[in-house]
């Protein structure tokens, strides 16, 4: 990429974050940016086209109180215990600058979500990265006193393995003086929140999304949910950044999203009955997989290397992703589609 | 603001950016934020309508390319020229990461837009203000060699002043090693874009919104336009923040928006008529106001200061800004509205 005096010293050395690939046709067997295989419900749909209107031309609730409500009610927590931002990305990007931008090195395992190291390329933090155990879990012993923050993702992305509160709970204990965000993208399918646990523990903050389990990455709203002092911090960087990060149709449609549960539970059922589906029948065919708690499998081919099974995959239409990282560099990530898909799948992976 | 040990340095010290109200009921007449009074187009309503599908269930493009092909075609740039955010604000934002953070000190009008002040603080880059003229205008020979970076609003806000395209080459000539920023949120209501000087100024960036003249504040769109290397380094901040500022729904409202041309004229031209009334009205009744190319006017009372006139107004049903910084607190700031809410502004100003 071409650089000049025009950019600024932080932006010369950035290594932005790539995203799974987005193809602008249909051509594909979609099983690469843990996306949901199900529509968002049509609960949902509706409430976004009735707010199609001439409110439009207003700018939205820059607090977007009624959505705080909504969630607040949801995880029976208060409205001043929840953030929401433009996908959980931005709220994560937000936390890194209220949280960790304190001279002290964080920390995040050697595999996970690649965006913790982006952000603190962009926002001058520096980190360390235990490495995950051979059997790639999180081991909180891992975790010096000394840091100033720790963040994961429960269940580990790319690995989707859960860790269970009670760890959890031992890690916040140990270091009651940073914030340790644990970034619950994936908890839906199996694992389990640890909300419950903020009005204990002062240094936690969670962060979810609506774009995995609640079907609208396409709509980009995620939260945090903390101690009251953790939400003013992030209310303070976001009123700094930007008033109305969140479009009135984007609230709109994450509030109907916690209102229809039926439809939720019905897919994050599906979506784990699928999984065990493919775990199974990978395993059938000599793959290690390892034990999934998300909306994908982390799974190696018991002879192809992860780069090359990407390729095959791609060149029969199913679109998987890749990580070009030493220690998973055998493995691809497969998102949980639909049953369909996951036959399609091992159709295609027993021709190849 | 309670602050904690958990806060990072940079956040204890923020003065975070206050927006104009948004009452959540109906019951003022609304001249505070600079909104259109205007609904958005029914085309552009329409393709939001239909945009409403299963496809919300996947992320939207992280290029947004035929948002920026749109726009490329309509301002007769090249794509790589154009940059798309949540919002003009999160544009902004991006622009002082990327070519402010130098470590000279930028430059912006003593009265502007208070968000350039509020990202100094959040990214730690020093700034001065040189004052406007006795009569509010933008002096260019006030701003130095040797800055880091300039940026101002044009027509500036909130006094609506427009600077000539003259003016402007004559500062981009003057200053060729740092990039100047012209901020045209209001461009449209009688103003001229300098869109078309990127082809010859390489540290030119234009920035505007469709929250204005395009009546989309509650759609959240703004873009920049620049030589093809400064909008690589606005990528490659945002693809270090997030992937997707721009969800499916903004991204297709807005290609519409610029799909209605003739709405769009007829908007501003009314725009443009009722601001030349309430002009007339307000000088008839000897206020004091600014020669404005904008949707907005910056007005002072005979002998009422600004505070009071603005709460006298609030308490008659009338919304209108208030700004409590010296040079400026005899003025209130009204947002043209229909003639309709003119006539009632004129009414209820004639009844205090």
């Amino acid at each position: 990429m071409a650089m000049t005096k025009y950019w600024s010293p932080v932006i010369q050395c950035l290594d932005p974050y790539v995203p799974g690939e987005q193809p602008q046709d249909q051509k594909y067997i979609k099983l690469n940016t843990n996306e949901s295989p199900f529509p968002p419900s049509e609960f949902v749909q509706q409430a976004i086209r009735e707010c199609v209107s001439d409110t439009l031309r207003l700018y939205p609730d820059p607090e977007a109180r009624e959505l705080k409500e909504t969630i607040a009610a949801y995880y029976g927590v208060e409205k001043a215990q929840v953030f929401v931002g433009n996908g959980s990305d931005e709220v994560l990007a937000f936390s890194f600058i209220a949280f960790y931008k304190n001279g002290q090195k964080i920390a995040f395992p050697d595999i996970t979500y690649n965006f913790y190291r982006v952000y603190c390329s962009l926002f001058d933090i520096e980190y360390q990265c235990p490495a995950l155990t051979d059997h790639y879990a999180i081991d909180i012993n891992d975790y010096p006193s000394g840091l100033g923050g720790i963040i994961f993702p429960n269940p580990n992305a790319p690995t989707g393995i859960f860790m269970s509160l009670a760890e959890i709970e031992t890690l916040l204990s140990r270091h009651p003086d940073i914030v340790v965000i644990v970034d619950e993208a994936y908890v839906d399918f199996g694992g389990e929140s640890c909300i419950s646990l903020i009005s204990q523990y002062p240094n936690l903050l969670v962060i979810q999304t609506l774009s995995k389990s609640r079907s609208l990455a396409g709509l980009r709203v995620g939260f945090a949910v903390g101690d009251e002092n953790l939400i003013q911090g992030l209310n303070c960087v976001k009123n700094s950044f930007n008033s109305y990060p969140l479009d009135h149709l984007a609230i709109r449609g994450a509030i109907a999203a916690f209102q229809d549960q039926p439809y939720f539970e019905i897919c994050c059922a599906e979506i784990i009955r699928n999984r065990d589906w493919l775990t199974a029948e990978l395993q059938s065919r000599s793959y290690y997989v390892l034990p999934s708690t998300s909306n994908f499998l982390l799974a190696k081919h018991p002879v192809v290397d992860g780069g090359t099974l990407y390729a095959q995959l791609k060149n029969k239409g199913v679109l998987v992703r890749y990580f070009d990282s030493v220690r998973i560099k055998d493995f691809v990530r497969i998102t949980i589609g639909t049953i369909s898909e996951m036959q399609q799948l091992v159709e295609t992976l027993d021709c190849l």
